[in-house]
């Protein structure tokens, strides 16, 4: 009855278009969808509507209040004034709340055996230095030795020399060189390889370990108050370029770690965890130059040709 | 067919909870929404459930593009990083999307003959100066000179005497005084007034004039973006406090004029539009300190009992 009522009123607004009286807000909606129709980009018109349908729709449902929304202004404010040049507080956000790893795999492509892709993370902010194979990318050492090593396919196999490897990770102690200016030397961690005639790439680093994402800023607020942890487990950034093939970006994450259950920001995919396996191996380890026995990460990254 | 056999992927996920490989990124929303488990606030839980089901459903049906994504996030943390101690650019955002008025409308009290609410705006960021009535707000001159005047009533109709009756507007010019620092007076165009043993409020003012919202920050590149105009009726903001009674935080529209129909911000209500009438009736004019004839705007604001 009462729904008959309002339905009525609603009505009786139509005769004043751009008017609001009916206390669902519907007519709301309709004036906030209707003024969207002049977006002559088709694809930003689809979007625009689909926010403001699932915007409108989520406060109706919540019956979202004046408190509640000054709350919400208040977060995304300081989300947006705690992004610096080396800070990105709202690809953070982003991250705890999965739509960073959603937005990546709809994107991915879904070929089987070619490598799965996860999410970039908000410290791929400077460009790698440029590095030989085989070079070590832990500039600072304390950690334990390890060996990266694999190649660059094609779907169907086939190797790709020249490809571009851009590697990047946080040091033994959990932090990023963008992190810790002055502490960690600019490029620590990162290194850009490009692959040899036989598409392999090979460098040292140190064994990567599980570590908090920042909570220090409003994302870390909401990690509190929902009672989650802000770890990540312990895993190697990768872009992987080639000529003619879709590029790929993704991690390698460390087989048996903690925290791969259960990622603050839900980036783990089964086939990226990778066994980190002692090696005892004299002549190898002399040829990568580290001490024996040693870990080794062994993995390719295959590559889908582009269409 | 293709649908269940994702289906059938999903659920071989499933042995491994915390992993996401299906290409629908059903998973990593299920995984986003057991993180939400631990909220120990019940309110908060279901606030944060209800935005991520939103979220991921807009990124899923839209098929938001790692591109796309971007953008949002570059646009999100400039609308954050345009916030000044005197400009609200995420509550200006929320505006021209509709959803503040719908938030003003879902909590908005719907008893017939009460004074409808409308949205707060992002300009009620100082306290206004306390005015005794009858005084002017328009500290510089220039505009239409006008009367406002009025009652606090209770919904029965009884005046409320020593009500608070907070106002702000911008100059005819179309700018708030905080807009303008250095230009317009602190104060210009604000006064905080008390109803008399009757119930009453007067105080003179120029007639306001449309005026376009701030369009030199990522709200006009989005109004733009839709093909939208940035303005807003002629308006005069109240806030109308009273002793056992619930506020009403509300706008008078100057009828006839522009926009009225296609206000940026969707806050036009028809009960609220109120006629600015030519008056000429010298004593009354000798009485309220203007020049004959004059313009005079008499509406009451009428206040639910709080229960």
């Amino acid at each position: 009855m009462d729904e008959e009522e309002e339905t009525e009123e609603a009505d009786a607004d139509d005769e004043e278009p751009g008017m609001t009286t009916d206390a669902t807000g519907t007519s709301v909606t309709e004036q906030a969808l209707a003024a969207l129709r002049g977006t002559t980009d088709p694809r930003l018109r689809e979007l625009l509507t689909g926010l403001v349908r699932h915007l409108h729709d989520f406060a109706r449902e919540t019956r979202l209040t004046q408190e509640e929304w000054e709350k919400a202004i208040a977060f995304l404010t300081a989300t947006g004034q705690s992004c610096t040049d080396t800070r990105q507080e709202f690809i953070l956000l982003s991250d705890v709340l999965g739509l960073s790893m959603l937005v990546e795999t709809l994107g991915g492509h879904h070929t089987p055996g070619v490598t799965e892709s996860t999410v970039l993370g908000p410290f791929h902010m400077t460009e790698s230095p440029v590095r030989a194979l085989g070079d070590g990318i832990d500039l600072v050492g304390g950690g334990e030795p390890c060996v990266v090593s694999g190649r660059v396919l094609s779907a169907d196999g086939t190797p790709l020399p020249g490809a571009a490897v851009d590697v990047w990770q946080a040091d033994d102690k959990g932090y990023y060189d963008v992190q810790q200016p002055g502490v960690q030397p600019a490029g620590n961690g990162r290194g850009l390889f490009t692959t040899d005639a036989e598409g392999r790439f090979w460098f040292r680093t140190c064994v990567p370990a599980p570590y908090p994402i920042p909570t220090d800023g409003p994302v870390g607020d909401l990690l509190r108050a929902t009672g989650r942890h802000p770890y990540r487990p312990a895993h190697i950034h990768f872009i992987a370029t080639a000529a003619e093939h879709t590029p790929v970006t993704t991690h390698i994450f460390v087989a048996g770690g903690d925290y791969l259950d259960s990622d603050a920001v839900f980036a783990v995919k089964r086939n990226l965890v990778q066994d980190f396996a002692m090696t005892d191996d004299p002549p190898l380890a002399r040829e990568f130059g580290v001490p024996n026995p040693f870990r080794h990460a062994r993995f390719d990254l295959v590559l889908e040709r582009a269409s």
